[in-house]
């Protein structure tokens, strides 16, 4: 317990008593995963996986997410391309697309001669985004117990327009992310990332920051200290967070996905 | 194994030789709680749980969400009155709501001197409340883990701007949803819901929905005998799905959600 709370926290205060067990261990030990053996996957994981995913929460049992797993060689060259030549979309046995899906129950609706309004609002995005997002984090949960290992392409939304036609994908079917999963290379294997203290992330009752600044200055440390000991070059968390959300070009074209969807027909009225 | 896959799926074919452990088990086994003991929890859960939810993947390491932990009586009255009058968040010990938050960042880039230009963007109210999914389902599984019981509360987005007042939030903050957390009350603990047959949901290399009807109205079948047993009179679900997505007005509120969100400077360009 203490030595994976000071993995991911880089300090070692904490409540004495604090529930504690297996699984939650094997929470705390999550990497990503960015380079992978060329070992194909047990007969029957995807399965499991899904299983896995399918038994996360979805709001108002609507189900309004879908998986498409991709294997073939060309298609992940292809989708690796397009999200931002990531090298591990290609090495991994396994690219699992995980998908918004509202089509499904407009088949429904118009099996039932009924016109949905509700997919045309903002909100619907989000229920079927979240819903794909609760499903991924319980396969992922599902993968790391089983020895294997992933990481998440939010960069598929890069070139949103390309992927859809790739995976011919219906209106109202919008790809959130990717999910590398394989085998890690024990070699090329990535220690377990600090975050910050959990005084910056928690709140009680209302939202306030009385504190904020002094700890964000202690992360600052321990992360830049993580980076020199895996070899990289990466500034502080502040100053590598404000320069991902700088200016649009950091966006690296996910600028345009609000039209994309909207030629989608996620409206986000 | 096999149980629970009859009680998640409601059909015995499974590939033989799946991999399989007691995690995978203990996902399998969820169910969403809404009558729960008035029974404190153990001290330090709290804790456990944020250790979880950090440890799980986040875009770009931005950590762009955070959590409020809400356990006044009065406070937990008022957002269950603006969450559709639900009774369990008044009841449960833990009323935890996550936020995407991007306001951390921002407060960085002003010590900086720095104007983001891509909050403005649909692609970061995406990454900020996937943060904060991905996040919220590792403590469910961490809580499910010692015997807690959760439901999702995606109802706080019903009164949007009356939530934000009330928890005060300031803006490039936005509360995704809520997780009511607390023991389960064992006299009305709710069975394993049923889901969707894993070949309507997978798709391989591209998408296709060639069998789905078939298996649509199969499922409905078992989600009917699965309500009737729960003594409840919930149509199928290709009729729940479609009336609950059929118009402005099963969203209770929710079609507002976008023009609230601009306000709190989500801009969703």
């Amino acid at each position: 317990m203490s030595s994976s709370l000071n993995r991911r926290y880089r300090h070692g205060e904490w409540p004495q008593g604090a529930p504690w067990n297996e699984i939650i261990e094997s929470l705390l030990q999550h990497t990503s995963v960015r380079s992978y053996l060329d070992k194909p996957l047990p007969e029957g994981t995807l399965h499991t996986l899904l299983a896995a995913a399918q038994s996360a929460a979805t709001s108002s049992n609507l189900q309004a997410w879908s998986l498409l797993a991709i294997e073939d060689p060309a298609r992940k060259a292809r989708l690796a391309e397009l999200a931002g030549n990531q090298a591990h979309i290609r090495q991994a046995p396994l690219f699992l697309v995980w998908l918004a899906d509202l089509s499904r129950i407009d088949r429904q609706a118009q099996r039932q001669d009924i016109e949905l309004g509700a997919p045309a609002y903002l909100d619907s995005l989000l229920v079927s985004s979240i819903d794909a997002a609760l499903a991924a984090q319980n396969a992922v949960v599902a993968l790391e117990s089983l020895g294997l290992g992933s990481v998440y392409i939010g960069a598929l939304r890069n070139n949103l327009a390309a992927v859809i036609d790739e995976l011919q994908l219906p209106p109202l079917v919008f790809p959130v992310f990717g999910l590398c999963v394989g085998y890690a290379d024990p070699t090329r294997q990535a220690a377990v990332k600090p975050r910050l203290p959990q005084q910056v992330v928690l709140h009680r009752e209302t939202y306030g920051q009385p504190v904020e600044q002094q700890l964000v200055d202690d992360y600052d440390q321990h992360i830049a200290a993580f980076y020199r000991e895996q070899g990289l070059s990466t500034p502080s968390w502040s100053q590598q967070a404000v320069e991902r959300l700088r200016s649009i070009h950091t966006l690296n074209g996910r600028e345009h996905i609000s039209a994309v969807l909207k030629d989608q027909r996620f409206e986000q009225k």
